[in-house]
């Protein structure tokens, strides 16, 4: 199975030293990451962990004139192709903004050599762009230049131990059968959270949701606040409270009192607490688990988790 | 009922005008708006409309220190109470941080009186926060100094016509009966996508989601690529598909195709056109729909939509 392997591999991704080419790339002042699904997971991680460095997520098409001061795009897609982040290439480089691409080859890297525009082409392993986060993040802390954090995932091919956690993410695949899982942590963890849906949509192929604290609490919560007529709304779903000590204290607070509130009514309900050393370690911890959860929900329902036919079927009709 | 007379008379709070006492606002190069549910529709709102400056939205308690160069803090609670508001005023005056205050009173009117921090009072009309948008906005425009749509607002009053919709709304509820909502717009709409969102959770009490395309097409589709086994996952969902002709033209298209292939997979699909001459009028036309809308919904589970008795409890557990 692909899609296992992929996991039990991962940690071996750490081992990758990425290498600019075609250019140079200075210190900027802001960044654009323009990246979708897979690609910008790695995006969204980094700007959790490196919370000082102005980095700014984009996933849609790029307007028709890229000019932001002081700011350099980072056009990344894994397979090199995908629309949106070929578009910002392009329109960056006709409308002179900075740019810098990232990919396993296809139409950025063509593009970026074809314009003297630096790039880094990540390895080609066969795998899915949600399994190659740890390529794209190491490219990109690369790009921005985060010393540090290329220095400490250097252990990581060590640290990350996928396989000691598989029978975790089985057993929690369990618990999930039949019900629609929404994942909540805070607002600073927020990346976990987001990982965590598009695994469960992308390998597990299930509905899945998101959310955080504590802008849970001013909305979504009330729409779960059971009553005899609209209670079998909410029987489907399956709450995900992702835990870290290191979160503000009020959002701890926050994140205990709303599962209290949730186990109250009734609702399957479910408690993970972040583990690991540093921020970075517990965020990856954290998605291995993720992955496993994923796959074996993928298993569960007999669904084939490797491949998306339908993101296929939609590229061939748009 | 208190909610139906909020809907209708939504229009008069362009009536409005704000005014800034307790010191002088200069204009800045960014904004950052520390607000939670009710009081951050307001500045995604504005984020969406006038793209051209700089917001940023932070639903989230303040860190220690506030510094962030050239950004004027607009702390926005509509109580006046909100903990994560108060916490960015409180921060931001210790921190040096220039700050302004938004609210009908409370502790934020309070705190600024006595530190000369610049302030907002808004009116106290006995309404819901999530009610007040219009008067949150406009506050949020004169501190901004958005002039051309403070003007553009005043017309409001005479435009916006929400009996009109009423009956839409009603139908729209009925279609929704038993099913939870999940709200699609393109990115740049995201704040449409939001309101409804929240709308729902708050106002009609029941579970909702929302997502942007193309996004969508990278994950989240695929968790609704039902197989035998998983299908009866998908069906609690009705999704709800939020048009624009202005939008990006591979969105619309991507729009048109995801919604072919839920039809394809036998979802409940509703598209709706966003209609009206500007920016500002489409969105808020769409969201007197999605006021109505939830209000029915409300009234369909014999719910009470006025009230969030969930915040309540949860506020006396925190």
């Amino acid at each position: 199975m692909a899609m296992r392997d992929a996991i039990l591999n991962f940690s071996k991704q750490f081992k990758y030293r990425p290498k600019i080419e075609g250019g140079k790339v200075k210190k900027y002042k802001s960044y654009l990451v323009a990246g979708m699904g897979g690609s910008h997971l790695a995006g969204d991680i980094i700007k959790n962990i490196a919370s000082e460095v102005d980095i700014k997520i984009v996933s849609d098409y790029a307007p028709e004139k890229v000019e932001i001061p002081k700011t350099l795009i980072i056009a990344s897609s894994y397979s090199g192709n995908t629309e949106e982040a070929v578009d910002w290439l392009n329109k960056s480089i006709q409308s002179g903004q900075p740019v810098v691409a990232i990919g396993i080859g296809g139409k950025v890297v063509e593009i970026a050599k074809q314009n003297g525009v630096p790039f880094i082409q990540l390895p080609d392993t066969g795998i899915q762009p949600r399994s190659a986060l740890g390529y794209s993040m190491l490219a990109m802390m690369r790009i921005i230049k985060l010393n540090d954090l290329l220095r400490e995932s250097k252990r990581f091919n060590n640290i990350l131990k996928a396989k000691e956690t598989e029978e975790d993410g089985r057993q929690l695949a369990q618990k999930l059968k039949d019900k629609t899982p929404v994942i909540y942590t805070s607002a600073n963890n927020y990346s976990i959270a987001y990982n965590w849906k598009i695994k469960f949509n992308e390998t597990g192929k299930i509905p899945a949701f998101y959310n955080v604290v504590p802008e849970v609490n001013h909305n979504e919560m009330t729409g779960f606040d059971v009553k005899e007529k609209s209670a079998h709304l909410s029987k489907p779903f399956h709450f995900i409270f992702i835990k870290d000590k290191t979160d503000h204290p009020q959002n701890i607070k926050r994140m205990e009192v709303t599962e209290k509130l949730y186990r109250d009514r009734g609702f399957s309900v479910e408690s993970l607490e972040l583990s690991g050393e540093t921020k970075m370690e517990k965020i990856f911890n954290s998605l291995i688990l993720a992955d496993w959860t994923a796959l074996h929900i993928a298993v569960l329902y007999d669904l084939e988790s490797e491949q998306v036919p339908m993101v296929e079927e939609f590229k061939g009709l748009i």
